[in-house]
């Protein structure tokens, strides 16, 4: 086994996923610790990588996502778009944690299509990743995709992120369907469901989704769809409202590059498919290491 | 004092408002109950009438809301649009509940401007009330607005319901104001607040809401608003997206007639003044309780 180097941390405000890495960027081991939301980052990562520092020494850690927010550990001012790679592992804020030498990557920030300012945190080290793993993406311009609870439709061009954009997408579902009359006891999502696809379709309307969600009650109560057939319908609907704005928004040349959980890929696969946009998947974990991995190496050598 | 001779109930989901009346509709005494989603309609019904029943004998009732939903007492079909006020009592469905008679009031459905069936329970009869205490808007084209947990925008020619349209305006600030991130500690909507129009004039844009909504975090995190302003700002994207929607589906020819509480009354009023749509105000139990009566002479007489 080689040589223990340097921790690799993707730290969200639900998790943290750490890597055990040797210099060259291959890991290790695999860890797992507490959100960044919790108090005490300071003391939760040393609990957390206590075992690896036992057998390895203390070793650096490069981190990202929302343990550079003022909830996190230490605040990282957000880059301002448009954000080159290197710009962005040079904003990077280093402090000493007592033996430790730690990195925190900045977020990203910018003046949305809307007019409004935007921001991401860890989304951009999940690009850095993407760009290292497809270096034909790092040419030309194109629409990356990370889809979940802020889904965030991202424009890239010669590898500097230039514009983005947050759609709430993930959040309001996941809100809708525990708490709202509308989708109570409305099954599981499947992509394969008709009232998916239904749900893409109707989502062309003008109208705003304020205006169409109604209708998954509607439809149920009018006998016109089964109870057990709405959560699919719901996903439909805010997908398609997601896919159709950002087609108003943004120009798509090249396939959208989807980075996430293959289940995330499959659902926004086939909505961007219903929508005549082609796509490919990159693996978002992965994404978040390789861009980790990058930053390292720009920052500690 | 007069005669007793019948009990008006308006009974939603989550409250029964009750109205002892005189044989001219005038109001004798007020009560109060639990909503019509809690199992067993019939014995709380009498239970919350009981000290009535012992004054005055056991009297017909006159109900209208959810108590006709499956969930409720007993079904009433939805009558189709479009509706006169005189089909709307008579397709009321009367039943005796031991020694009281008992006629629940039908809801309404339509096929709305987006294509999508559309339901409603309660409403009608607050626009049988309205335009009985405003015979001027039985004649013509009229919008009424009944904003709340599911807005009702309500299109009213020559006293029929033509078309209606649901948003779920409150139901989704409630449940990002209650749920989400995005307006934690928010302060209170107050329509005074500049964030208030700024909301309001933020959802003027094309993008979905699904888009703007990011937006209240956004200006939070890089401190082009107060955390405390969050809430009002929230308030005015919602109302600004409700109205704005509805103005692109309906036509306006004349002020919209809120139906609805004070506090609701002032919100919308100055939301459709920004939208330079002018508003006039029926009070929403008063509308109920026209609308009970009327319809109670019409089946009981």
């Amino acid at each position: 086994m080689s040589k223990a180097a340097f921790i690799a941390g993707d730290w969200g405000t639900s998790r943290l996923r750490l890597y055990l890495c040797d210099a060259g960027g291959n890991v290790l081991a695999r860890g797992e610790g507490e959100g960044a939301s919790v108090p005490d980052c300071a003391g939760r990562f040393g609990a957390a990588v206590a075992a690896w520092d036992k057998a390895h020494g203390v070793l650096p850690a490069i981190l990202s996502g929302m343990v550079g927010s003022t909830i996190g550990w230490r605040e990282v001012p957000y880059l301002k778009c448009p954000a080159q790679p290197s710009a962005i592992a040079g904003a990077a804020l280093r402090f000493q944690a007592g033996e430790r030498g730690i990195a925190i990557l900045p977020g990203l920030t910018c003046r949305g299509k809307t007019g409004a300012p935007d921001v991401m945190r860890g989304e951009e080290t999940q690009i850095l990743g993407a760009l290292r793993l497809h270096p034909n993406l790092a040419k030309g311009r194109h629409i990356f995709c990370m889809p979940g609870t802020h889904a965030k439709w991202v424009a890239v061009t010669d590898g500097a992120v230039t514009q983005f954009q947050t759609a709430l997408s993930g959040e309001l579902f996941e809100l809708l369907r525990r708490h709202s009359v509308l989708a109570r006891d409305s099954g599981e999502v499947d992509s394969q469901n008709p009232a998916f696809m239904l749900g893409l379709d109707f989502a062309r309307q003008k109208a705003d989704l304020l205006h169409l969600l109604f209708s998954v009650r509607s439809r149920v109560v009018t006998g016109e769809m089964a109870k057990s057939d709405a959560a699919s319908y719901l996903s439909g609907l805010v997908l398609g409202k997601d896919i159709a704005t950002v087609l108003a928004l943004f120009a798509f040349d090249s396939p959208v590059q989807l980075i996430c959980t293959p289940a995330l890929a499959a659902l926004y696969g086939k909505a961007l498919s219903a929508y005549d946009v082609k796509s490919a998947v990159i693996d978002g974990d992965r994404a978040s290491l390789a861009g980790l991995v990058h930053a390292h190496a720009e920052i500690f050598s």
